[in-house]
């Protein structure tokens, strides 16, 4: 075999509020041969997601921070170009944590075979991936169920395009979202069925929720933290849920910021705030892999993309996902 | 039967900030005659608790709000004189949400029969009574278990001493409080069975519990919020729980305070936090003063009071509150 020429995006520093593209450099290097049990990997697709950022921080959270002049990593999915491990052969689609890299060589045990049977691959990035596996198992961590009102903020996102389609398909009483944009609330209208949507840049959330729930939310689903968290605690009713998923609105901030000045109403209406990461939901991947390809084959979910090309593109896809430049899934295409 | 003269203290004014006496009047009615199927109570004693305070306020919260010129009202326990009802006899004693006033006439729906068995009839304000199942509840809205090290706040009040001793006798690994004086961190120790208590005024919550749980903690019972609510947020382990009882730190602010900055604590390591209210478990009335009342005549469990003598000594004592004045539950004797 050749030697292989890959390209790789590096952390250079830590940025400071917003991430620009000084922060990162495009590095090239050359695989050494392929060892015993290994598997020579092309990516096809990588994944930028907004908690990424947090790891760009010094400091220990729930997973390690990158480290300086290393090349980040996440979720992808390649293609199998050579093998010397019993159970792939070349063209096998395999999911892995080695994105933001064009090649890379890894054992069995850190990849996942994919089917190709759901096109595009990238699915696996999307509604059959993380983000997807993240909005099936927010909705189980509180239980949604067909009575509930359920309000999800960065609808348009990865995650709440798929968790509002799902609380759809539950029977939910009504599916509300917000997103920064006119075109994004048309899209969850139009193609993503929530019940409505709103735009959060014009005017106050609480005003919208008022509006759209006047007796209130029985789930918030959170994927953006700060104003929007405020509003939702006091929209929702006695015994109300939230699944705290994602904080968006704070991610870029250089100091931590106060918390909602409201949180007092967790005490007076009986909330559960929930906490989602989820890694913590692996041990049930065949059954979220089941319920949402069964949906997807049955063409009941839409796994909607913005799709960039190439890995010159990847920072800036990346810093596009807190500028809102991605409808649903933000995915880089390699190949 | 002769007139009855009974005392009784009204809301005169709403306070801003920390309440005076000013805000009360203390006027004395007269009590009509008693009807058909009504029973008139003379109270023994009369329970102040700072849940109180948000009453005072305006707008509807979890109760609606006392009203001005009316009596007050709140826990109260005291004896039949008169009946004219099936069921109950002078002599019997009843709890009753009529506090606040020393005599008055209602009917059997409004009353709650308590046994004498356990004495001083107090202890159906404290540990047999709302504050001593808020505790219980507590407890069982998180699962608190053996395992656990959990850390109270407020420690040494009627609700947080309770659970204290309620989470030792669940043989939890580690039981630690906060309380605002030497006197009551020695009482916690010394008399409640705490592992270890700490003054939370003598130093940052968070270096205390760094040091008193360097391992983090698995369950907060919060009874005060501010900042030894952000304090546990960071001493919570993965999966930690937080009871939300109460935020009495806040309750005479005039503006509300900002929340926790590291409230996305409750992402990365996936906490749950549940709001607590103890009517929502009044249907678990007889399994709470079964457990309970076995604890007390067991020599188990210690109801701690501080007493205060004479309804026109109510609203001292309410005030106090605020003050630290209690340790354990604040309680005004009536006769």
């Amino acid at each position: 075999m050749a030697t292989i020429v890959s390209r790789e995006i590096r952390l250079a520093s830590r940025p400071k509020g917003i991430p620009t593209a000084a922060n990162f450099t495009l590095a090239r290097v050359e695989l050494g041969p392929l060892q015993d049990q290994q598997v020579l990997v092309r990516n096809l697709y990588m994944s930028v997601d907004p908690y990424m950022r947090g790891r760009m921080n010094e400091g220990k959270s729930y997973v390690p921070p990158f480290e300086l002049g290393k090349p980040l990593d996440g979720s992808a999915i390649g293609e199998v170009i050579e093998s010397r491990a019993k159970g792939f052969k070349p063209g096998d689609a395999v999911a892995s944590g080695f994105g933001w890299r064009e090649y890379f060589m890894a054992s069995l045990k850190d990849l996942h075979p994919v089917s190709r049977e759901i096109e595009p691959l990238s699915v696996y990035l999307g509604a059959l991936g993380m983000t997807g596996m993240t909005a099936w198992a927010g909705l189980n961590l509180v239980e949604v169920k067909a009575s509930d009102v359920i309000f999800i903020s960065g609808a348009a996102g990865a995650v709440g395009s798929v968790a509002g389609q799902l609380a759809k398909l539950r029977g939910c009483r009504r599916v509300i979202g917000s997103a920064g944009s006119l075109a994004k609330v048309r899209f969850l209208q139009e193609e993503c069925g929530f019940d409505v949507a709103f735009d959060y840049k014009a005017g106050p959330v609480l005003e919208h929720l008022n509006l759209e729930a006047p007796e209130g939310i029985d789930v918030y689903f959170d994927n953006v933290g700060g104003e929007t968290l405020e509003a939702a605690l006091s929209a929702l009713r006695v015994h109300g849920r939230i699944i705290a998923c994602g904080g968006i609105s704070g991610y870029n901030e250089e100091k931590p910021r106060p918390g909602p000045s409201n949180l007092f109403n967790i005490i007076t209406k009986r909330l559960t705030m929930k906490g989602l990461i989820v890694s913590d939901s692996l041990d049930r991947r065949d059954a979220f892999e089941k319920e949402m390809g069964g949906y997807l084959r049955a063409g009941k979910l839409k796994n909607k993309e913005t799709v960039v090309e190439g890995i010159d593109q990847a920072v800036g896809a990346f810093i596009g996902l807190f500028q809102g430049s991605n409808v649903g899934k933000m995915v880089v295409k390699l190949v």
